[in-house]
């Protein structure tokens, strides 16, 4: 698979203008800190095929449903993460001539975004028709030191006399691609525009949001002269600075933008205009250099705790940076009111809503290389939409305080309006409670599941004990009607993921009913009994005379054919295969019996995950991105480096590699996670014990080292794993044991330890 | 419950004005004449809640496909039938007050349609704020005489002087309720408007159907002068006459209006304008007594066949007749273009477009009351669509020929679009055959299926040859993910009901084969093996130790309540329970297993039949208005003659009495024909024996009398049912052997005979 970009440790570079693929190279380009986000997009006018997208976290709009059929208990609105004004704009033009990628031909392309330090840089020369030759280089960043700023570098160079006109702007007057009715989501408020700064007020309908923006901006030029007075226009959704100059051989103009953006989201007030001014004009008193060091600092810290250090393998360690580093400008777990959208700042499909996806991969992320806090933030976020899960399972007639929690929100509402999702994709609920369970393990701290979390997992223990019913045929509880984490199966009964993890849930809230003092709160004994009861005799459907679990009933009466049959030009199926067929057919679309097993390995031998993963991996087509790390974790495991590495490359390199065909939709920001989790949890092996942790590494034979660190229970650790050898070290604990395959090990504070020399070897397959 | 409408053998009427029934009772008077016809909104300005609704038959457009997440297989475009032009219009001012039901006080409202002859009559009183009343009288009719033509008669008295204004217009501009993006699907061509006459030109955007509209108008004043010169308005959408009178005390404006329509559809070549002229103005010149009666003989020479007398239960006979009335109005079987949509003319729910229900019911009733090639031409629409059948069943992945017929069409191609029934409600292929077949059993003309029909049921046959699979785990054939006529389970496996259906297809299929001379599109012996394989292994599931098929896999898993345990509030449950409760729930939509014993009873005991009906039937909801008939009828044969004749009075009185609270969207016309069914099928036991007819009637006890006539393989016989005997008569053949009960009977041409006086009573429950 021909990557777009170059390999490389820390960059990725594109040196090759391809229009077909510059939708996609807008998405692997995307910038963010957080808080907000965009798109690659060129600044100046380009009139190819191109996806614009500038996104500010949080801020949604209650798009109206759109079905086909409506169905009781479809929500009335999909909220969407709105696509919002465009502040690096410029309509460029020298010697009348506009600037075009698309238009004119252009030279010397090219494309950096610098991983280490957040900087996306764009140079190229286009050559006008009369010849002369203009060359830009484009400097970006969003600011991870300051939530408020992002910068903007543009300079022109030219190699003969010409005239150039510049119209620098910020333009509020923007659609959603995905848009239910096509309907603008923005409402103006003002705009204004002088010498040298531009500014923009804009709300959401509906929902009120306000934003607004301001923009210093500072000119020089060299060889060169100011041909006319600089003129402003506005409307008042748009507003523009335009300057003109003669340049001579070898001139130069330059423009930098600092760019304040405060949001009702994030700031309180009716001055938001006036945060905005202030972050832009103190960045523009501290200058470029200055504003850019902030920023690389900040994400030098952040590449202190997170970097992973893959030596010998630069396509790997490309990969993994990428994906963390995309991770890290979508969330910072710094607002409480923000989560991570599958596609983060880099594109609008899936609403840039919260998915279970957080629960199930990205908080086990950042529970690994982030402060507690963060992860704490996410639980949260659950937490203050408890009341809505409430109400949504009451729409759907539950009782008694059962959750229900949406598959898809911005607000705690569900906003998802596939029935087979919407109301039957309900393993969620599992998941929301399995990343509270895991909090206390790597941190620790029992405190938010026994002030707060308690709440979400009775919550969901009441849908669970509700949703089941009793099967006189089977003589167990079953859970009928239901769509697995495998989409391809949808409103099939006793899917042995979810029925597993709803029996866990109704144990685990036992376990925490037992623990809690609060006693208003606390199920009576007889809930409890009930949840035992349930819990004890759920159906857990297997395929006769083997260790294999049945993914649902009616699986075995499949065609069971391997994925390796499906001709290549028919794959991925969901773009070529009608979707009865899909359904019809045994092809699995990502992890699901085998998701289970991940959760919760330590519940199984390994010959019962081997025959799982052997039965079902082959039956695997990976067309969600959050499969492939899943299976190159259980790969790992069972000491299958081969596949181990395939998948993990297909997670680490999905978008970079674009295995799906749909990295100009946007990048999967939330199965990033799950990359970072194939490396520490499946190459080195991590796996959380009773009371501690345990390493298993089995890194790929061509890799020279593996380098990470890793936040456990107040302990920061720091671990180099190689071919035949691993050191470990320790902060902010006196000692710490840890399993090393089958030896434990005492690691004691600031001591760096070789573990092992022989066990590596040999316990590898 | 209370009808809007009293209960009478022959009509329809309302005295009692309620805005809040309205939209129902535009429904329920709706008139038509096969080719056109309309809900039965008010002339004159009425501001309340109403549906406008004025369509012409198999005129459509296809609009854009509204879904919420695309699948590969969703067709583009769901073609609907459109509102089209409103040609009854009147604006009308007295005194300067626009007449309006819904803000002025209104007395002596009266609203009749005669069944008998299809008119449609309506009176009311204004009262003024001045004090002065206005009385008028609207009658109408859409000729079944002259599938062109309809006229409106609108008269208006007065108790005092008075000075009215009235504006008969002839309105374009109409939108369709429901339309996924809110378009206007017509595209003014012109209109014009002069003294007397107005006409309007349109076409559909996209199809490009071309409609004209010629009405010529004819005024009266008595007691009265025009005050004013008469006036013409016109825009390219509307034409418009405007006429002023001073009324004497006592005074009567009348307008008769002479409605000439023609379309593309129905009418060849350029001058389809001329085409309605014609119609208008000769009906003007023969008046509209001529043109009444004209009509009247039409419906004559139709009741004069097709009509049922109930003696003895006037709700039960108003029922039948209003079914019977209805069915005629949508179709005739006088163009091989149109079909039967759910709600003939009387609404826009379901697209106006051809489902299953047409093969299901309609056909066996057409077969019983009308010439055999109303059923026929019915046969050839689905001929004309094989092609695209082909085509549909090509783009979900079948081969060779194989057709999946669309669910919902109006030209042939899919245009329904959610999966689980787009993709998997694959019954409705079987019922296509079904129908096939049943008309050379009732008509016993071979001709249709050995030249035309078999290209349908061979590649009906190929379809199910390849949807089935080879189940390893049952050692059968299984039909995995579909959508049975129960819809409300949703992807399930072995649907008993098209397991069984397909076999028989296969089977049919076979025989077919063995009978046609067309050598070339004879399926290879090989091929006829397999489908004999596959029909003889075939998977039916069973509830152990029991006669009782099981409806589809799973079914057993689900708590078994009974539809008596829901509570009242509740009911419909498709208007209370969100969609996943109804999906998990047993209760059962519409006959499912029931339909397939129904299809197929003499391949069943009738023990085998009591015990699915009994276990069956009280878990059915019957919230589709095609189950309560296909209960009457399996009720009637089990000797159940209370549940028979609640079904009867439920499918009979459906929108009567609006069981299913949805009468204001449109009738139930296909439904109508189960009605007819449970009468003859039902009540009179009529069954198709190998090679005759028998007959083994159980009518209510407090039913005096049921009499009918059947066409039957050129016989057309009558049938006269009392309690304690039966009167057979026959025309059209020399004799016909009948089987009544266990006992042969040859009834001799033109003889009317007696056929039993003490077998009934002993052969009742």
């Amino acid at each position: 698979m021909k990557s777009l970009v170059e390999i490389h440790p820390w960059k990725l570079i594109d040196r090759d203008f391809n229009p077909s693929k510059q939708k996609q190279a807008e998405s692997l380009f995307s910038i963010g800190n957080g808080s907000f986000g965009q798109r690659a997009n060129f600044e100046e006018d380009y009139s190819g095929p191109s996806l614009q997208g500038s996104y500010i976290g949080g801020v949604y709009y209650p798009d109206k449903t759109r079905v086909g059929w409506w169905k009781n208990g479809y929500p009335d609105y999909f909220a969407k993460v709105l696509n919002s004004a465009n502040w690096i704009g410029l309509h460029l033009r020298v010697n009348g001539f506009v600037l075009d990628a698309f238009t004119l031909p252009i030279t010397n392309f090219y494309r950096e975004l610098d991983l280490k330090s957040g900087l996306l840089t764009r140079k190229l020369t286009y050559t006008l028709a009369d010849s002369t030759q203009i060359s830009i280089t484009a400097l970006r960043f969003c600011s991870m030191a300051n939530e408020h700023l992002a910068c903007t570098q543009f300079s022109i160079t030219t190699n003969r006399p010409c005239s150039v006109e510049i119209e620098a702007y910020v333009d509020g007057k923007v659609k959603n691609h995905d848009a239910n009715y096509d309907e603008y989501f923005w409402q103006p408020l003002r705009a204004d525009a002088s010498q040298n700064h531009l500014e923009l007020e804009q709300k959401t309908k509906k929902t009120e949001f306000h934003v607004a923006y301001s923009l210093d901006q500072a000119w020089t030029v060299i060889n060169g002269i100011e041909s006319d007075t600089p003129s402003t226009s506005k409307t008042n959704e748009f507003a523009a600075e335009k300057r003109t100059f003669n340049l001579q051989m070898n001139g130069e103009i330059s423009l930098t933008r600092f760019v304040g953006i405060s949001s009702s989201l994030s700031d309180e007030g009716d001055n938001l205009l006036d945060i905005a001014k202030q972050h832009s004009s103190n960045a523009q008193i501290q200058g470029w250099e200055a504003s850019l060091n902030a920023h690389i600092l900040a994400w030098d810290s952040i590449w202190h705790m997170a970097d992973v250090v893959i030596d010998g393998d630069n396509a790997a360690q490309q990969g993994i940076r990428f994906n963390i580093f995309q991770l890290f400008q979508t969330y910072t777990g710094k607002n409480p009111k923000l989560n991570i959208g599958p596609k983060g700042f880099t594109g609008e499909k899936y609403g840039g809503a919260t998915y279970w996806d957080t629960e199930a991969y990205c908080i086990p992320f950042y529970l690994k290389v982030a402060e507690p806090e963060v992860a704490r933030q996410l639980l949260l976020y659950r937490f203050q939409h408890l009341d809505k899960a409430i109400e949504n399972a009451a729409k759907l007639g539950f009782k008694e305080g059962a959750a229900l929690f949406p598959m898809v929100t911005m607000n705690g509402e569900e906003c998802h309006n596939e029935w087979e999702i919407t109301f039957e994709e309900i393993h969620r609920n599992g998941a929301i409670v399995y990343a509270i369970y895991l909090y206390e393990k790597y941190t620790g701290d029992a405190s938010y599941v026994l002030n707060y979390g308690y709440q979400v997992v009775f919550a969901v223990a009441r849908f669970w004990a509700q949703r089941v019913n009793w099967s006189n045929d089977k003589k167990q509880f079953v859970i009928l009607g239901v769509t697995g984490p495998n989409e391809y199966e949808n409103n099939v009964n006793n899917n042995w993921y979810t029925n597993y993890l709803a029996a866990w849930c109704l144990k685990y809230g036992i376990e925490i009913a037992n623990r809690i003092s609060d006693l208003e709160h606390k199920p009576l004994p007889v809930e409890l009994q009930e949840w035992a009861h349930i819990a004890n005799n759920m159906y857990l459907g297997c395929i006769p005379n083997s260790d294999i679990f049945l993914q649902n009933d009616g699986f075995l009466d499949k065609i069971q054919s391997l994925a390796s049959e499906i001709p290549v030009n028919q794959r991925p199926i969901n773009q070529h295969w009608s979707w009865d067929r899909i359904l019809r057919s045994v092809f699995i679309k990502q992890a699901d019996v085998l998701q289970g097993l991940y959760f919760f390995e330590n519940h199984f031998t390994t010959e019962t995950i081997r025959a799982n993963f052997e039965f079902y991996e082959p039956r695997t087509v990976h067309e969600s991105s959050l499969s492939p790390c899943v299976h190159s974790i259980l790969a790992s495991w069972l000491g299958k480096s081969e596949k181990a590495l395939e998948m993990y490359l297909r997670t680490a390199r999905l978008d970079l590699d674009d295995y799906n065909h749909e990295a100009d939709e946007g990048l999967h920001i939330t199965s990033m996670a799950g990359t970072f989790n194939s490396v520490v949890e499946g190459f080195a092996g991590l796996r959380l014990t009773e009371d501690g942790i345990s390493l298993e590494p089995r890194i790929p034979l061509h890799w020279n080292a593996l380098k990470f660190k890793l936040n456990y229970r107040g302990a920061r650790m720091q671990f180099e794993i190689f071919q035949d050898e691993i050191w470990a070290s320790m902060h902010g604990k006196s000692s710490l044991t840890i399993q090393v395959f089958k030896e434990m090990l005492v690691i004691k504070e600031g001591e760096k330890r070789k573990i092992s020399t022989s066990n590596i070897a040999s316990n590898l397959n």
